[in-house]
């Protein structure tokens, strides 16, 4: 084959996986996002079809518009270093390599899988609210409290895939009630979305003092972070107890891998800028150098932070080979 | 200059500084200890005398045996990546880079500094307990607690030299001491060889049991250990609390880089196989996986696991050159 003056611009794909819908992105080297787009996940038969339906999507995109030099997975549970995934709830997958299944598919594509919390992380870190940083810690503020670490620029996977877990640290040591991990006082019973709205109903139970917010099922952490924003007393008081737990956390955070900045994402940091000062306060309170400067900052990606991360994961198995 | 045929045998020295000894080790790059020896520290005069007073040992140890390609320093303080030290206490240093002054110095030869515990993670990891693992976390029970964090074979320096500091992690809630950092319940409180005596006195003045032991000045972990190993109950109960405690961090740990395997150095160390399931109580009554396969082991390389890591970081700063 000839050699051409000019070598194509290479682009990788960034693909998250989601027991709903799975994301696709198409992005260059440094980091400009192509195309995007989504499918629902068929989850059926212990999710066997995801896999060949991600190839199905990937050859349909390059049949067009050409090739990918690496494709990325991030997946919603535990992944081992070597891409493999024990047990992943949300998509029924038991024992399998889904890396490994799609190379075997793609052939000459590079493809690399990874947690998607800690995908969502890298993604943040290369082209979020962390561009720039070689070092953060982010936390995924959802229906549970997820997170995911990056040090010398790369994903910190762990041995088993619990690296990141930060959900499960132990924060109240009076907590009474019982985590789902059958731990009490985790992080995730108090920062979580549900954990916002179980602290804030104990509140609205045992206070006397006046709120907009009533003690009931269906009452949502959006509705009380809308009432704190307003200034409403109840509101303000759980949602600030959740947040310097949170802070706590972070600065147990910052005793071991001390990153450079945290960055707060999930659907709770959609309360915006008002969180930050209340977490500030928790790190302070619990941090050992007084004058430690790691920023505090939201996530800027929202939902793309996956197909980002998942995309520069791929470039990164490549530049290690 | 003429090529030979072959390529002398790369050696590397590792300096650990402590705050009256200075150890040197000459290593090859497979890791064989060559050569050691120490000198006193000469912290007089903010310390200006150490830098030049290792340049002449290196010096002399070269114009006799031949070249070394690099040296690796461990400093008894936090030290930011650059290289750079705002405090160090143990030897007097404000606002120095030891490394580029040393550098400066040896002009052809690679000079490499981290924190002393990082350092020491670092020999662990290398050819210590964890020889063959790229991920561990090692723990320093001293007069304080001190550790350090490997990921991916390299240490994790964090921006402002505070990774690895798992003794500033909160772990009582209840403790009403207050800390030398100022807060309430740190691990070491709990954990240093400080905080087990401190403990013990404290059960000895509330309990009416038999003991060998006596609540008295002067009492130290080494006598209370001792009294552990022979059945003694204060002793036995002291010592598992603090173990207990610090197996509840190290699962934190887990939390945030699943390491495979936990190293446990330092003087109290030397108590031996009976706190590692002291230890492992602590940890599985805490840790999310409770099938969770990281290893507890006690450190192999006792004072030289300096050397053998600051030997190491020099080499690794050479191959990522």
């Amino acid at each position: 084959m000839k050699e051409l003056g000019f070598k194509m611009e290479q682009r990788y794909m960034g693909i998250d996986i989601g027991g709903t819908t799975t994301k696709f992105g198409v992005f260059t080297k440094e980091g400009r996002l192509l195309d995007k787009w989504s499918v629902p996940t068929d989850i059926s038969e212990n999710g066997k079809h995801i896999i060949p339906k991600i190839y199905r999507e990937i050859k349909v995109f390059t049949e067009s518009k050409g090739r990918i030099s690496g494709a990325g997975l991030g997946i919603p549970g535990p992944v081992t270093q070597e891409g493999f995934v024990e047990n992943c709830v949300n998509l029924g997958w038991r024992d399998v390599n889904p890396e490994r299944e799609l190379a075997g598919l793609l052939g000459d594509v590079l493809v690399a899988g990874g947690n998607d919390a800690n995908v969502a992380a890298l993604g943040e870190a290369w082209k979020g609210a962390g561009a720039g940083c070689e070092n953060i810690f982010m936390v995924t503020l959802g229906t549970g409290v997820g997170g995911g670490a990056v040090v010398n620029g790369e994903i910190v996977n762990g041995m088993q895939g619990l690296s990141g877990e930060i959900g499960h640290i132990p924060v109240n040591e009076k907590e009474t009630e019982k985590c789902n991990c059958g731990n009490c006082g985790c992080l995730d019973q108090i920062a979580s979305a549900t954990g916002i709205v179980r602290y804030t109903r104990r509140l609205l139970r045992e206070s006397s003092r006046e709120s907009c917010l009533e003690d009931r099922d269906g009452l949502t952490a959006a509705e009380i972070t809308a009432a704190a924003a307003s200034g409403d007393a109840i509101g303000t008081e759980g949602l600030a107890y959740s947040m310097t737990c949170l802070g706590k956390s972070l600065a147990i955070v910052s005793h071991i891998i001390d990153p450079e900045m945290f960055i707060i994402g999930g659907g709770v940091s959609a309360a915006g800028e008002m969180l930050i000062p209340m977490i500030q306060e928790g790190y302070d309170r619990h941090i050992y150098l007084k004058k430690s400067h790691a920023a505090i900052r939201l996530a800027k990606l929202g939902g793309d932070a996956g197909i980002y991360g998942a995309a520069r994961l791929a470039m990164q198995k490549g530049e290690n080979l």
